[in-house]
């Protein structure tokens, strides 16, 4: 039976449900206004036990799933959501040996969930700019053990990527659409790109540059989470629900040579109109006609 | 550069964008009503590119993620969404190392989602009382490699799991709450539940059957994939959607000596109810009043 | 150029969005801890204005639409929602003209938007059981001008409706499925029943009543309204949104003496199974097979 | 009891669930590959009963809603959703006696749930362009007698419209953020704009004419509808769904003498930046900040 140790993360459930997110600690307390629990009461326990402070007050003690970190870490920048964090995971085909790159890094969220995917034998490359923010990221990777698993970096990402041949690259930053041409170079052929974004304008940018690279494929959804009141009897959605968390956008790497065998008549006419290519007769032929869905 | 070998999963998809899931063979080739490909043509080019039939229609090359093998696995049962396995494998909180009972396996789509997530050294224990099932489930994981990370079993859960401790149970099962119990036995303290329910009325006998026994944190939840149109300057979601597959439920075993130390007044009422727990004075006095939402 | 009168109803916006629903009166002035504006003030000028308080607070005057007073009505009852409002008086087909059954009354929100859709030549006949709510809903619709469109009735409808061949029955209450006969005995054949419904199980048991009795073209659905921020450069559906306000329940009666025609395999069984109708040798030949959905 | 008559609309539903709207003649038959039904034999008879084609088929007949014709109209244009036409007439007030501009005709599904909304004494001033749609818009709003409430124009708007001070106006035109001006201009204070946008980047250029209008309250929404069985025991969402019917956009007209008054900053810099309004250094001041959203 698995038993709290020093240095496990926990979550504690009080009895209103409010959650917090901790680290035991071989000596001392978690304290909070409803009295304090002392690590030593804590570890050798099992999860899935009630603890209670010195004032009486009840937690439950659960073992943090990636789901209820992605949540409760400590953050300063925007909170991604578990559900985007899932379907990231899925579609850019995030397993045990992968190489990723992600900017930026933020207060490692994301980094953590996709760290959990490609490891053990992968690696999640992050970028990011802001020194503060990696700092943060940093210190909450390095409390899960999972820093072997990440290459944390410091970099303005329009200079371009390190990594070359990478199996997925994922851009959270603004203006990404300004960064698919470095986000192609490191992306293997096959390749898969991803972004998450929150506006429509946005959206519509990305696609225009994904569509001037040489990327297919090109996907944009929402995923929305209606929660429902688990009461068996009066069952029914929640009154309230998160609405928007952004646009997942995602696209496929193909050879640069292969291009002009496989876009469709939108992408190659803009792929002509920014000079990215020039068609030949047999090409133009079937250019005639267009119709938009 | 990765490129096409023997035995890999292949996606092809047309010019009019039908998508074929292949193997490659050594030998042979793979033939449609457009003509046919030879594998000898394949191997060993690179992913990412196109290839034309012998009749000159054109074929996109792609490596299949797991939510392309999902979609596209030969299958005898209902589809699994990519979307819900991946929150399935987010909130179930697999990753590599972990332990699973899956039950039934089917045509094991969501098998090989949380075989990936578990690999290397976890393990996914599938349960199905259907050969025929496992069969082509057996096929499906061998041909992708993922056999050693599976465990397939032929038998009846009504008599329990043969595992202990392990780290979450799902079930996609017809009656789930029926087998709420043996879940229960098998599952670590903190362990997680996870299940799919296509109907209200199963969603709430999976409740009950969960209240009754030592879960907490039960959670419903519907997740809904909208697709919007990739086209920058007319952007909008697509005309239609799938709108349901199914509701998500998910709960946490917790220790049975401590239940009643958690469990909430509408809980405790039904323990008491179905004779699982008797009720000290201390208990019942809080128990006055019970605003439900 | 219409000019706000005395008794007209008015929305006050405030610079910070807070809307107050007022009626102007012959004499006096409104007020709130942002200053007051005499109704002197208001009278004659017309609607689209802003005005301030004496304390120079700014208040833009429009005049209110049925969507407003719905939301801004006095009332002791739970909000109905103008979508469903909109929904309920499209699909209960009520315009100049129509009768109508509704129950219950409430704080007349529905009843208003009910009134203003029938009038003139048509009639609402509102039943509520507690005359505190039938005062309220009295005052709120007197206010408006309505009540000569509509019947207030302060009975009990267990014991039947006093209204016979009314084209729409509207029920709003708890139990409605045990009020499944009395709205049949009311309405017109060819005529609408309507309901709304906050849980699956209310709705299962509605179904089952409806299928019991005369009733085809059942329908169940949910009206989902997602908001969008305005900002063009920006635009992105809000964070949050309403997620239930309940399930809209719809159906039509048909002549009992031709339900044996029409009913389908599943409202056959039951119809026997209750006893309401004994199916010949002939029906139930092709009884046979049961493809459900 | 309400019986068909001569050049009553009726809706046939046949067993499999098909349906046709028809126009009762004094003389005839309805035929199908089915069989015939002749007019004679449903004159006189109740709506809600079923009637035989002479091969044996059954139809059930109903007296069809504004939510019936609707769908099913003879149409050349796109349809116009119920749900969408229902929420037009909640959020532009449209009830008896109302006057309300519509741009354009289209084959006047929704003309035809205007002119039942604000009939009698109200009026429907709906523009088209093209006069084959005009054609069958008179067509279908003849045969159901609704001609006496609408004035159907054949006319360009772009040369604005002809009425002053109505209620509302509504667009559902190619390029509407073209024609906001005239809808200004035809619009009493206080008045409604709506307009229906099928993609992003058109709901945000009509954001943008109104926000340079005299318009404030600009609301964008979707609607979405979502179906689900009616089948008591296995209560479910359908499988699929229609996902996108257009974006609604609504916006309310003040006074332009009052404008500067209540902009929000955002307009207020628009205003400046279109030429619109010069501000004075008391309205600077306050633009220091701005925080979006």
């Amino acid at each position: 039976m698995p038993t709290i140790q020093t240095d496990d993360p926990i979550l504690l459930i009080s009895e209103e449900g409010k959650r917090y997110l901790l680290h035991v600690q071989a000596e001392g307390m978690w304290a909070s206004h409803r009295g304090h629990i002392l690590f030593a009461d804590l570890i050798g326990q099992p999860f899935g036990r009630v603890f209670s402070s010195h004032l009486g007050h009840k937690y439950l003690a659960l073992r943090p799933t990636t789901s209820d970190l992605i949540r409760h870490l400590k953050r300063t920048t925007q909170i991604v959501f578990p559900k985007d964090a899932a379907q990231l995971v899925m579609e850019l085909d995030l397993w045990s040996g992968k190489r990723l790159i992600e900017a930026g890094t933020g207060s490692g969220g994301l980094t953590l969930a996709f760290a959990r995917a490609v490891m053990p034998g992968g690696k999640v490359y992050s970028y990011e700019s802001r020194p503060e923010h990696q700092r943060l990221a940093r210190a909450n990777l390095a409390r899960l053990g999972l820093l072997p698993h990440v290459e944390l970096k410091l970099a303005d990402i329009a200079g371009g990527f390190a990594e070359q041949e990478v199996d997925a690259v994922f851009l959270d930053v603004r203006d990404a659409d300004q960064f698919v041409p470095q986000a192609e170079a490191a992306l293997a052929e096959s390749g898969l790109f991803g972004s998450l974004q929150p506006t429509a304008g946005q959206v519509s940018a990305l696609i225009e540059a994904l569509q001037r690279g040489n990327f297919v494929e090109i996907r944009v959804e929402e995923l929305l989470l209606r929660p429902w009141k688990a009461v068996a009897d009066r069952l029914r959605p929640n009154d309230r629900m998160i609405a928007h968390t952004g646009f997942l956008v995602f696209a496929r790497k193909i050879s640069a040579a292969h291009r002009h065998f496989w876009f469709d008549k939108r992408q190659r006419r803009r792929a002509v109109e920014y000079g990215h290519w020039t068609p030949t007769t047999a090409d133009a032929s079937d250019d005639s006609t267009d119709a938009d869905d």
